[in-house]
């Protein structure tokens, strides 16, 4: 018998319940039984693929509420040793059934070690910038849906000349005739290389990759053979599936960001749904995303700091042969925040701002030029009123 | 202008908010705008690509909560035509922002035209299957997960011989080397074969298709090719894009059967994530399902019958040019319940039953002959009592 799956549920019920009959339930219902005594129920060679009720909590009061945990274990054998099976057997039917949260899924080394895992992670994406050890920062163009190509390698030039390492799409910028993917690729490289040869700094766009399930893989192979140096993918529009298909292509070969669209569906409801950390931190980076971007705990849309913690713990934790992925701290980051980043995800963090870059009192650049001002400055352990740092004081001065 | 995708949203919050600026919020946030002000934000060139308010609701109080309805319009332009770039826009990023819920999703007529609705539907199945107005029957194996394919193949016979219309495998069986997929429809289609053959009745096996992303479609076309002449999808495990690319792909060309796995951890909480009706209902019917499966109002796994009359709307619903797919009320159905599926569904509906044909006090076989005793004497409008049913009957006895 190989190491099991370890899923950890929270059932909620207004009235009390007998929670070793439904962790029970759930073990032999998510594999190989169904709610009668069945003809063939007895039959041996079921065992093997038997759910087996791992842990069961005493239940809790809380918010007028019964609260039980209760952990499965299901055998790998029951997957193709893909996220889509797993999922369907640790969550499928059992997610209808009342207040259910999945609260903790914990992979054997031996489906880590069939998933794909992130190509780059932090060592590798490092080692494309040459940026050895300070934390990196990504702006996203804003606005960004109804603009141009040109207008937004306009933009992409001023991030660049500031000073940022990555520069992404809106998640919500498709493949529209008004701003077609292929030829916004084409001006914002020209722009990412002109900077480089005169700055000598590297800038990687993440570009965001759309299209058709059955043929995205293709397309993100015909845009890194266009020069596409990294890819955005809104993963869980696309399924994890894709996201896994795309690290494992020898023809992509790019680093890709994770963007978490859609998240708040399955992870913000207190008794329902999949725990954030799950889905944006032990999912996202077993199936092979490079960078994850989360709502942080300071901004506008915000996650409790248990849930960014976890994620970051989940995406940079030791995983035998999986690289760290990056977290990505997001929505309504400014350079004041800096400190605090650091102090909560230490170097090995993105910080990504939209807003904060392009709504600087002195325009985009500046905006850029502020971020990697409080970065520096953070790292030196230096206050900014020390400094002659003129962009970082009229971003302070703005937004504290 | 063409018309406007409608989305509705109802957010709840503990302090009282101001609804007309989150309203304006959600509108600009999931199009051209950001929390900042920006550089470019009065470009005149986004004004055909920014959200609209369409209607706010005064806040009502419920279960100390402020609650408000929000209606925006969003441009179609913004999105490939596509499910995927569509959820991103209504619900991608705002997903994430506090307690909010998508209850209701309209797409104009042109998006309609655009996505592939499904290839069957009623009209289809009914053509294919020579059934031209009564509910159809469909049973499930179980137990299912440990199997081989001679069991399957057996409990497929027997099922077939009770007069069942379709046999799905269980969600939560991929393909496994103790069952391999293509083994499996091997023998089960020689049962169906050898049944019509002695019976005259013809028997669709919805076999689960499972597999990696990029290349799910070629894997269809293959048992397609293998003689399958349906098949199973965990759509929510593999995306919508995988459905459309299913339903628009020439090389498939069978009915689709999707299964609700995981539309729990969306759908069930009270304030957050996505109305089921709209994911099981409209997002699947447009994206192709021919049967849609969902656990009724009745069984052990119940959805509030509002839910389940929302989804039954939205999957048959007159819809130029496109079919109705056929709701499958499902999960704890036994043949006492049929009267209630008719009175609800109506003769369009699929009643799909596991446990209640399996755990038939006299095998599988009557379990199947049970439910087309039910449902024949369900139309003559004849009590059971009145009739020579032993199967029926025994059924009744042990269920109610």
């Amino acid at each position: 018998m190989t190491d099991l799956i370890r899923a950890t549920y929270v059932v909620a019920s207004e009235e009390p319940f007998d929670v070793e009959k439904k962790a029970i339930g759930i073990a032999l219902g998510q594999t190989t039984d169904t709610w009668t005594p069945i003809e063939r129920g007895d039959v041996e060679r079921l065992e093997r693929h038997r759910g087996r009720v791992l842990a069961v909590s005493e239940p809790v009061q809380r918010d007028g509420l019964q609260l039980a945990e209760i952990s499965v274990g299901y055998p790998p054998e029951n997957t193709e040793g893909d996220i889509s099976t797993l999922l369907v057997m640790v969550f499928g039917k059992v997610s209808m059934d009342g207040a259910i949260r999945l609260v903790d899924l914990e992979l054997p080394v031996s489906m880590h070690a069939d998933l794909p895992g992130p190509k780059f992670g932090v060592p590798g994406i490092r080692k494309l910038l040459g940026v050895r050890d300070r934390p990196l920062l990504m702006s996203i163009f804003k606005p960004c849906v109804g603009l141009r190509p040109e207008d937004l390698a306009g933009m992409f030039g001023k991030q660049v000349l500031g000073g940022t390492d990555i520069v992404k799409d809106d998640e919500i910028l498709p493949d529209i005739p008004n701003c077609p993917t292929d030829r916004r690729l084409d001006l914002c490289l020209e722009a990412s290389r002109a900077a480089e040869e005169s700055l000598g700094h590297k800038t990687l766009y993440a570009i965001n990759l759309t299209g058709r399930s059955d043929t995205i893989v293709q397309r993100a192979r015909q845009l890194v053979r266009q020069g596409a140096e990294c890819l955005l993918l809104n993963v869980l529009a696309y399924g994890y599936g894709t996201l896994d298909a795309l690290a494992r292509d020898s023809g992509v070969g790019v680093p890709i960001v994770a963007h978490p669209a859609i998240a708040g569906a399955i992870g913000s409801a207190p008794h329902h749904g999949i725990a954030y950390h799950i889905m944006l931190g032990t999912l996202m980076r077993a199936a092979g995303a490079d960078v994850v971007l989360f709502p942080s705990s300071y901004g506008t849309v915000a996650f409790p700091k248990k849930e960014t913690d976890a994620i970051r713990d989940r995406l940079t934790c030791s995983l035998a042969n999986t690289p760290a992925a990056f977290p990505g701290p997001s929505a309504g980051i400014h350079p004041g925040l800096t400190p605090r980043i650091l102090e909560d995800y230490g170097r090995d963090v993105v910080i990504n701002a939209g807003g904060g870059v392009h709504g600087h009192p002195m325009g985009s650049e500046a905006g850029a030029i502020a971020f990697r001002q409080s970065i520096d400055l953070a790292l030196g352990g230096i206050s900014p009123v020390e400094a002659d740092v003129p962009e970082l004081s009229s971003a302070l001065e703005l937004w504290g």
